[in-house]
């Protein structure tokens, strides 16, 4: 966070209104200066104050990206991928101004090779477009971060979600992007085998890269089958450490749970007004297995016995569709639902990961901390990983408030990295977490700073995100 | 392959004699300079002729890397990092001479954190002696490559091997490393969280960089609990073909195989007769299940219903250790048996890897070319992953012979990039593979030297090896 940090870049006023003319020359009505739509294309979903582009290019091929890119290239102004919008730190601002490119129409899935369990999309295709185009083939895509946000952004930002414990987040199934480069090239990462030990690993060097080294012109992705069963349960602990507890023990036991989410008691009874829930206002275990009916069966008896190890409740599980949809409707809805608990404010939504076996120790220890502040923030968590996110209920326009909501970001980032956590599991730096990348890795950023450097020499690509060159 | 990209680089005479100098007097003993012991440390398990560096220091913590990376920065002398010297493509040859930094007496276990499931180690432990370390704990480190190699060798290379089907390679099970950088700093480049979306993935850019980028101090790892109940067997089917079906069908059912490895016809008679087995001499599949008593049970049934369906033979499992030790060890002697079928020659271990729909069509395109030139060349493969060596068997003191080997890798290779695939799945590029590593990825090759420029400008880091800078 650290509004401090949003720092406005240097313009380059001049090679702005090059590109503008050149743009507009080109694409005609696809090169869009009007101030709504350039408001919408730095809108986040934080509180992060939005820094509008110059112009946004709808963007309808590769050629498209590569044409943009090199007019901008060739006159130095930044460049800013623009997916769904649904980012949460800043990401698709344009803090030195510059040209958005905005994805929306390069939505085709270009092939789906089911027999591999892969398919290549561009960018602009969405998680849910993707899962109904896939559903016949017996497929599909697990990633699920939430938002509906593209498959673009997600690779962008290093995205996971509820069901990372069991599939891993963008990094392990991104299989290989082809991207436009500073040169204006368009390269390819990888091939399509399922393994490689072919040089760098330039994929995983554009997954959660932000836009900063390149833009993605395609993404291809590792799928799964859709499982014959799923089914799922909830699940009471009398304190937040039990349910951990019971965490860390499915891990060891390798338990292939799904999804496995902590919701703090304060999130509960939000879920409960506003997801018409009646739980228990305690800490609880949203569960989810997948497999065979054999197999479902027999994960939930051994996760059953977990839960009575360590003092959890009863555990119904069931792989009714209905029951199953209304829980997990109530798990996604948590931004809405902590919205909900105070009226006429925002939600800030903040996320940390820390090692499993602090997980209890962060949790708890923020727990305290929004108390003693008179803060209030629900917490609910992808507990498998040890990532929690924190929604800070605020009223947004009141600086005081938002003074002491950066200031909790602040020591609930501290605290994460005294654990040897990290100050995003999945939310990616953006503006927001610059500060804390630095605290984190220290000498690493460097080389960070000297890869962009090497890739993206003028600055173009995403400039102000991720950490400051200067 | 190709030998005649085997360049012998420029060596820097001047700078060279003096870093000798300079670490015969910092490290005394330490620093050897007799030809047995270079020899050794140009070692490679394939035909590649040695290049030996000019002398070897044996580092025993992070600060002796940092010493030997600081001499030969300043001097322009080449650093090459040497685990066990079990890689296959040239890996720790000096073809500029330089330094050779033995990792053998950096081999502590530095922390095990068993309720994370993660350990981190200097980069000389080797995989046995991390398991053997880890035995009581209840976890296990999966990555098997074969080789007793190191886990800085093995995170260098982005290894892999027999249960990567389930557990990953490398790239997936590496959560950070320390590294000394060519300014002599040592960086980390990730916390310890499982997952972390906090800037470039620095992790995954070291695993698979062959040492070209720094040297690693100590590597992270992922650890997984030990099965319960490990259970497999054996089962032939009629023809290749049937045999990748089942394959890929326990994939897309989202069987959760720990290993599934296919070995073909002449490679079950070299098993026969080195390992004494009594297998029909028909393409094979050694599979393995991870999981509790039930887990297992179920699996193989799946398994066996999968077999049924794709027309193979009685599938015959068990959990009897001893019934499954053999059957391993005879996989993992595929190297010595495979020397067997031919006496006095050696072994070209090979390797490359395709989408799996189209695994069953290059092996048996291989096959066919193997027979065509009246080469000996049995196959085995990690067929869950369209991963495959060859092993040929040559009199590689006959010119002759050497060159049919090599056209015949040209072959090998060209075959599996037609058909999407990467040259190499796990033995990485080395010196071998470069020119095909081109071929592969093309322009993306660019990028990867821009990044090795940045990090690495004066081309210290194990210089000659994935890529040519000139």
């Amino acid at each position: 966070m650290a509004l401090q940090d949003l720092r406005a870049g240097t313009r380059n006023e001049e090679g702005i209104a090059r590109a503008m003319e050149k743009l507009k020359a080109q694409f005609g009505e696809r090169f869009q200066t009007g101030e709504a739509i350039r408001h919408q294309h730095a809108h986040t979903l934080t509180y992060i104050p939005p820094q509008l582009p110059d112009g946004v290019v709808f963007a309808e091929s590769a050629d498209d990206v590569k044409e943009v890119v090199r007019c901008c290239a060739a006159l130095k102004v930044p460049v800013i991928p623009f997916g769904t919008g649904s980012s949460l730190e800043g990401q698709v601002n344009a803090p030195s101004g510059g040209i958005s490119i905005d994805f929306s129409k390069m939505n085709r899935i270009l092939s789906v090779n089911a027999e591999d369990l892969d398919c290549t999309v561009e960018p602009g295709v969405t998680r849910e477009q993707l899962n109904v185009h896939l559903r016949d083939t017996g497929l599909f895509f697990p990633i699920d971060p939430g938002a509906n946000a593209s498959i673009g952004g997600m690779a962008s930002t290093r995205a996971s979600g509820t069901n990372a414990v069991r599939y891993g987040t963008m990094k392990d199934n991104v299989l290989s992007v082809t991207a436009v480069t500073a040169s204006g090239e368009e390269i390819r990462t990888a091939r399509r085998a399922r393994k490689s030990s072919a040089g760098y690993d330039l994929t995983r060097l554009f997954v959660g890269a932000e836009g900063t080294l390149g833009v993605l012109t395609s993404v291809t992705l590792r799928l799964q089958g859709i499982p014959a069963v799923i089914a799922g349960g909830v699940c009471g602990f009398p304190t937040l450490r039990d349910a951990s507890n019971a965490v860390i023990m499915t891990i060891q036991l390798g338990i292939p749970v799904a999804r496995i989410e902590l919701v703090n008691a304060l999130q509960i009874r939000a879920c409960n007004a506003y997801s018409g829930l009646s739980l228990i206002e305690q800490p609880t275990l949203f569960v989810e297995f997948h497999g065979s009916e054999d197999s479902v069966k027999l994960q939930s008896e051994e996760f059953s016995a977990v839960v009575a190890e360590c003092g959890g409740g009863a555990f119904d599980w069931t792989s009714d569709p209905q029951a199953r949809a209304k829980l997990w409707k109530a798990r996604h809805d948590v931004y809405f639902s902590a919205k909900s608990l105070r009226s006429g404010c925002n939600v800030i939504a903040t996320d940390v990961c820390v090692p499993i076996s602090r997980f209890a120790d962060c949790v708890a220890e923020t727990e305290d901390d929004i108390n003693a502040h008179g803060l209030t923030g629900p917490i609910v968590g992808h507990a498998g990983d040890g990532n929690f996110h924190v929604s800070l209920v605020i009223d947004d326009t009141d600086p005081a408030e938002l003074a002491k909501a950066e200031a909790f970001v602040a020591r609930l980032n501290t605290r994460a990295l005294a654990m040897d956590g990290t100050c995003t599991g999945e939310h990616g730096i953006g503006q927001g977490k610059i500060p804390y990348l630095e605290r984190e890795l220290g000498g690493a950023v460097d080389l960070m700073r000297q890869v962009k450097r090497a890739l993206d020499p003028d600055n173009i690509f995403n400039p102000g995100k991720i950490f400051h060159l200067d």
